[in-house]
């Protein structure tokens, strides 16, 4: 499928799908009896349904190109996702600009939940998005951590972003929904199922610029979430525990492999491995984002800076025409994107953003 | 004192602190002022009343170019030992040529203890010579591991290896007099002091093919002993604990050290690290040691072996005329050696040794 849209464009993937002709530039061979398969699914499709949900539940359909599609993603290459549904207030690509995933075992220990959780709280500190799988155990341990902090924090689900599983975290996932953001590739009321959890990992993998694994046992899925960032050229990290601990034997396992993943003991030694902010810049003098590419909010946020010195959050505020809460969650934003800095007479532009 | 005795040889070296005249090939001006502080400490040797104690518990002094001289101690350089005092069984050089140094914090925690008593036991058990500082903990703890499973260990000392330092250790160093072996770079009757301890773990790094660091807290003198082993080209390992663990501390600094330490979670492990027996070969097909520079008790059980198939000890002590008590401990040195095996028919030579 990832072939087939970037060979004919989603348009022409779908008239293909329609018609069962394969476009020219895929193989005709394997294609065509997919394009069947893909036909009787496409019946089942409901958009119209769909679409009242998501205007419901508040939910969003980004796809590669929209302001809100995190580039990191093309790393996938033909497995990168057509799609993402959010669901929540933050931006998921300025969210993923600084962010590392957690993840780790469902029957996580007592000492790996207190590592995820006290991890995550002070990566969001620092303000890091803490990405991760909603799933019971150090995911949800570290979601939580991040909220704790008031920090940005990403769920990608194996299922629809109105579907709360597991449903122990039902309350978890109503609160980042309110203040966070939730992820999914599949539409609205899809079920999780084995193969979603595996092809799920990939996103959370490429989303953020490193992955620490903080409890997995011997066969963990979080140990495909790192082979994942490994593939990608992200940053593989790993946190120790007792030798006798079950829950720790992926993560040596991991450590002890050539070259051997990162040992992370505390959150300064994540951000240590990821490295600073300015190692985004594709290119030195570049900004981060270019302008044209920030959605007007945003944008108009970032005009309202003076050119030089500082200035306070209601002056921009007034000077832009938006209200005191949107100004500080955008300038969240865009210090997480490099734009804006903190500084003792308020905020301002960064050196980056003034050339 | 190094370099004077590689150029002067010990008599010389002896001659010239009686004289206070520096031989030609030192530093004249560097080692004048110290052959007069040598000439004071060695008015208050008493060579008589060493031999005495010597000869009372049965201990000896092994010299470079002695059979038992370990020659891995030539990798220390003008910092090799002029000597060691010996006291115990164990044959000193056969014991280190299948050896690995378990060294750890005083300070130990349950778990430490627990790791290191294991491990040590299951490398005795698999005929690995364990070799650490008869410390209190880690040290301590390795030791007993060893003797649990019957298996050779060394006490590398910081004093006289007459003097039980620390003292509530003293019936594990009645033991290992008894059926391992006690090393000493000093005299008997030294005390141990600050100094002493660092220089010791010198001789602990280079007389093992590796150190695992099983916990050590941010300043304890096992990364010492583990910076030595980096030094000689040693293997360097280290065992994860919790990360809030003070005790670990040492040991997540050399798993994060560029190159990291080893990550260790189990015996296995060890063995795979310092390599297999045939990796001690200097030559491929030449035998680990000359014949010749076997002591005669050790060459006449070697010589017993039939040069085809295997043999049981009760005929070898029959042949050697040996009891077998001897025959076996015997047996054991010359298989860490590499020269026998035990095979289904009984003891036979190795294919190096029939060679």
């Amino acid at each position: 499928m990832g072939r087939l849209i970037a060979v004919a464009g989603p348009t022409g993937a779908l008239e293909a799908i329609r018609t069962g002709e394969p476009p020219p530039g895929v193989d005709a061979h394997r294609t065509a009896p997919r394009l069947d398969r893909w036909r009787i699914r496409l019946s089942a499709a409901d958009p119209d349904a769909d679409q009242a949900i998501r205007e419901h539940l508040n939910i969003r359909l980004v796809c590669p190109g929209d302001p809100e599609w995190p580039t990191t993603l093309d790393d996938l290459g033909d497995e990168r996702p057509y799609a993402l549904w959010l669901r929540g207030p933050e931006d998921l690509r300025y969210a993923c600009l600084r962010s590392v995933a957690i993840v780790g075992s469902r029957a996580a220990s007592p000492y790996g939940l207190r590592v995820a959780a006290d991890m995550a709280c002070e990566l969001a500190e620092q303000r890091w998005t803490v990405i991760s799988g909603g799933a019971l155990g150090i995911d949800a341990a570290a979601h939580r951590g991040a909220l704790a902090a008031d920090g940005p924090t990403v769920a990608v689900f194996a299922n629809g972003v109105d579907v709360p599983y597991p449903a122990s975290n039902d309350g978890l996932f109503a609160e980042m929904a309110r203040r966070a953001l939730l992820v999914g590739e599949t539409p609205p009321g899809t079920e999780p199922n084995r193969l979603r959890f595996l092809v799920r990992n990939r996103v959370i993998a490429a989303l953020s610029r490193g992955t620490v694994v903080v409890e997995a046992a011997r066969r963990s899925g979080a140990l495909g979430t790192a082979a994942w960032a490994r593939k990608l050229g992200r940053v593989v990290m790993a946190v120790p525990g007792p030798v006798h601990s079950h829950s720790s034997v992926g993560c040596h396992k991991l450590l002890r492999e050539e070259p051997p993943a990162t040992l992370i003991t505390r959150s300064e030694e994540v951000i240590e491995a990821v490295g600073p902010i300015g190692a985004l810049a594709p290119e030195p003098g570049a900004p981060v984002l270019p302008r044209d590419n920030l959605d007007p909010t945003i944008r108009a946020v970032l005009e309202a800076l003076p050119s030089r010195g500082g200035t306070g959050p209601a002056q921009i505020a007034v000077k832009a025409g938006l209200d005191l809460g949107t100004v500080n969650g955008k300038l969240g934003l865009l210090a997480a994107a490099g734009f804006v800095e903190r500084a003792p007479t308020g905020w301002r532009l960064t050196k980056q953003a003034r050339k």
